[in-house]
């Protein structure tokens, strides 16, 4: 899951936009559209992007949008699909170059310590606007059947990667990475309501991360 | 801020919907528009509900409609402010409620845990769709200027409430009030995801909880 070249990205450049993802650097219709929808859905919303619109970014005409993508739910799914794969990878690297910069004692003590400086990565990124899947739940509720199933498994994963890469030996390793993950979710909200919201979220976020070593 | 009423509602019965509160029960035009732009706008989000669904429920001329509401957003503006203090009025109560059910040794051990009973009826609620501040932030991002500082204001005000109501005499208060609300804002948004989320959420806020306690 983690490549050089993802670990060695500086701070500012995780790939959290499309545009960056070497997988859709060349530009055939599909990743075009792809790479418009991704940009467009983050940035303003599923429901405030209209399919219009990505066909006009993207460059490419209505009869191949919709020969690629037979509807806006299909995009929006293969969208979700394409963020998860990229955010987890941005992540487990993340997680990894923050915790070999610990030292052999502070791993042992503070398992659950990268978790901040990772998600900090993240909130200070321009054009943050929080967790893809969060956001999505919060806007569609059932109206994308789809859509829920995909948070679900997404949240899963984060949960699983932060078990597997800081709490390897735990006996507790599951409960743990859950109540991590519930923390790191609740840092994500908050961090989206501006500066001051990421002050708060850092703030908070270290303060059960540190309970929870405890 | 509590009033007996409130303290006296049963677990299903907490005001999250217009419905059964009492400012809004008279039938003016204003507040049948009121009622039914919560109703929707909760269940439904904000950008998916148009304005003539709003009329339709409501059964109110468009005159009518535009008379008390100019446009849509001073609409979603209204709402947030009205649901910002029904949830607040709620939140209070139940904590109070939450903490009396305590043992005095407990309340000392054990200050944050009235919380997770307090989320977990809330949670339980049919028609539960998660914190409508955060779904709000998730839908608009910064496409209604009022949304962010009437989300981060509605975050301050359950925060403060936390730290009044279960840590008054704590050293600590400030900060660990702000953790807690963090930990509330995470398990909010897992819950947020099904029945499944809810276990998580109540799980993993107990871990934190617990932790933060110690």
């Amino acid at each position: 899951m983690h490549t050089v070249q993802q670990v060695d990205r500086s701070v500012y450049n995780v790939p959290m936009t499309a545009r960056d993802t070497p997988e859709i650097s060349s530009q055939s219709a599909r990743e075009r559209i792809l790479r418009a929808a991704h940009d467009l859905f983050y940035r303003d919303g599923l429901r405030a992007t209209g399919v219009d619109r990505v066909i006009a970014e993207a460059g490419v005409t209505k009869v191949t949008f919709y020969r690629h993508f037979p509807s806006k739910n299909e995009l929006i799914r293969v969208f979700l699909e394409h963020r998860h794969a990229r955010w987890l990878d941005w992540f487990g690297a993340a997680l990894a170059r923050h915790r070999a910069a610990q030292t052999p004692q502070d791993r042992a003590l503070q398992a659950l310590a990268p978790l901040q400086p990772t998600l900090e990565e993240w909130f200070c990124q321009p054009g943050f606007r929080g967790c893809a899947f969060i956001n999505a739940v919060a806007e569609l509720g059932g109206g994308l059947d789809d859509a829920l199933p995909i948070a679900a498994r997404h949240k899963q994963d984060m949960v699983d990667l932060i078990g597997r890469q800081l709490l390897a030996n735990h006996p507790d390793r599951q409960a743990l990475a859950e109540a991590a993950g519930l923390a790191a979710d609740g840092a994500i909200v908050r961090a989206q309501t501006g500066p001051e919201g990421v002050r708060q979220a850092l703030a908070g976020l270290q303060r059960l991360l540190t309970a929870l070593d405890a």
